[in-house]
């Protein structure tokens, strides 16, 4: 399975994945899961998100399943791992317990939720916050990417019916994502394998820094409004303000106009990524970011939020039992987070990253943890289904 | 000649120019080129570099000949006067003189020089060095715009014999370029028209400024080499450079890698125009941000560097006395100081601009002024004529 996704979506000269929500590479990916679950004899439904739903056994009959899955998206040049390493394991556990005595007694499924990077439309988990209305279908329907499509245009026919979907997720008894840590929490316990106990908060939010276009030549320092320039203040500002309380922040996107080599920028837009441990941190930040903006004459808006998340307790103090596992939190959104959210039963499993680095061609985890991975997810399917 | 060229190249949401070099806004402004031309019976030639002159008599019988003229290209969401204002006036000059009892004792030339603004592949004046030899052909043709396509390929056959070109240099006696003042020194003066005493020393920059992808949520800020920060402290570093040796530096373009909302900068790469009036005023503004890029990891590559360039100051003199016209230096380069610096004899009109906005939508000159011109530069042309 691995070898069939290397490929998809690569970009030769950084090494890095480009798969966006609902382009060619994505739709590619969509059909090498179809294939894998028609190879398994697994139905594919969608929803109304159009996330891939494949069964084993059917849970409008014999009443809610245990979900196991991720999602196939990547950020632009992000790593092989940060997502399909959830779906990949899914399949291969589903494989390690059909080769086993063990037999479902309980409708099984393996998901791969559409969006959730949320590098087109600038909104993470875009494919389940849409199935549980933690986004809005006409918010969502009208979120454009940098070219100005709408997401309800590039996601075709599936804007039909598009948005909250209680059937979908009455069908969920419990759902574990696997995912590759984004951190090095494992690596300093010297443990292959964690289970999460909360999503850190964490927003997003767009900055607009107005300017006005002049000659780069022939206007005194004076007489200029520099977006450029205003940009390179609220920089700074939003990593004193995260440094202040705890908390990281990032502006990653950077669009200037008319972005040219001799006249000054009449406008700047930019992104602010921001989490911290707690909520209060991040508003703290995020405060000081604004003030910082509006003195330079531009704004704030927010594009998201999401409260901190605490998967279900119990849940996850059984998982580390199960697995002999350390818990830990992580400063990285996620599915399994919007599901808890909306009090589906959800956890996480998270597989060692020997650097910590993730969303880069660099991000990496030894093949020997991967089938740790997959073992350990083995085990939770067969646990949560006796 | 004004309402014709008003649509091309317009963008309808900023109201500004993109009209850029090899584009097919260009080959259309050519046509309206060779079209006024032909109008008036005036013979078409492209020189090596592929700009436009239309003579009037032939300078390789009968010698040398007066050119007028500027250039039709613009930067991204331009006026509509930098530039077309000198060509629509030339045309205009040479009319008002053939309904006039004047007669030509010398042949006369519009010209319409390529990629003065550089907009599309980073060097100004692109078409006036070129055929100077100010810009190696072999440079020239390798010079790539922001989709990687080599101005030899964007140039098309034009790129047969493109270089230098001694043969057409030699056809101009004198070149006089009007254009709207980029600043406000006419209006301080209460003049319509002024003469250009020389240009200031400038040059671009390229900056290279490099970082690691990381994930936004999860590195630690003690962890990051994030270059869009890098980038913030290179932009203050140009705003104190420039105020501290009396210059101007402006970053106006900005490419952030992998510009996505939850990922670190990997990398950032950004402009940097400087002037001054003196060459080691720049000098020093450049050595300043070198070591502050530098203190980021990254490195400062030159693009383009062009001296101060003093106009012949006897023909300047000659045209003010004329005129009647205050005498002025200019930030902003033309094809008339690359000529100057080649040892061809140049002169620059410049008209009032009651704002000095310029590059921008907002760049303006009123009718009465730009008809000023139009006589100033019938005036000049029957001048060099006699």
């Amino acid at each position: 399975m691995w070898d069939d996704l290397a490929p998809i979506g690569r970009d030769a000269a950084s090494g890095g994945y480009r798969r966006f929500a609902w382009t060619r590479e994505d739709a590619t990916l969509r059909e090498w899961f179809a294939g894998e679950a028609a190879a398994r004899g697994m139905a594919v439904v969608l929803d109304r998100a159009g996330n891939q739903w494949a069964w084993q056994g059917d849970p409008d009959v014999d009443g809610p399943g245990v979900v196991v899955g991720s999602h196939l998206d990547s950020v632009p040049d992000g790593g092989a791992y940060d997502g399909p390493l959830g779906v990949v394991s899914a399949f291969a556990a589903l494989d390690t317990l059909a080769e086993s005595s063990w037999r479902a007694r309980r409708p099984l499924a393996v998901v791969n939720f559409g969006d959730e990077e949320g590098a087109r439309f600038g909104v993470a988990c875009a494919g389940s916050r849409v199935i549980t209305g933690a986004l809005a279908a006409d918010r969502a329907r009208g979120l454009r990417d940098a070219e100005g499509t709408a997401m309800a245009d590039a996601a075709g026919r599936l804007a039909t019916g598009f948005g909250r979907d209680d059937e979908t997720l009455r069908r969920i008894g419990t759902f574990v994502e696997l995912h590759v840590e984004q951190g090095r929490a494992l690596v300093d316990q010297d443990a292959a394998i964690g289970v999460a106990s909360a999503i850190r908060p964490h927003g997003r939010w767009r900055i607009e820094l107005p300017g006005e276009a002049n000659h780069a030549g022939t206007t005194a320092l004076a007489d200029r409004r520099d977006a450029v320039l205003s940009l390179a203040h609220v920089v700074l500002a939003a990593r004193v303000a995260a440094e202040r309380h705890g908390g990281v922040a990032t502006v990653g996107r950077v669009t200037a106009q008319p972005n040219g080599v001799n006249a000054i920028a009449s406008h700047v837009t930019a992104s602010l990524d921001a989490r911290a441990p707690k909520n209060a941190q991040v508003r703290a930040i995020v405060a000081e970011l604004t003030d910082a903006v509006a003195s330079q004459g531009g704004e704030v808006i927010e594009e998201s939020w999401t409260d901190v998340t605490p998967f279900p307790a119990e849940l996850a103090g059984r998982l580390a039992t199960l697995l002999t596992a350390p818990v830990l939190d992580t400063g990285a959104g996620h599915d399994a987070g919007i599901l808890a959210q909306a009090g589906v039963p959800a956890a996480m499993l998270f597989v060692r990253n020997p650097t910590g680095v993730s969303h880069s061609p660099a991000e990496h985890a030894e093949r020997d943890d991967c089938l740790a991975g997959v073992a350990a997810l083995a085990d939770v399917v067969a646990e949560l289904t006796r």
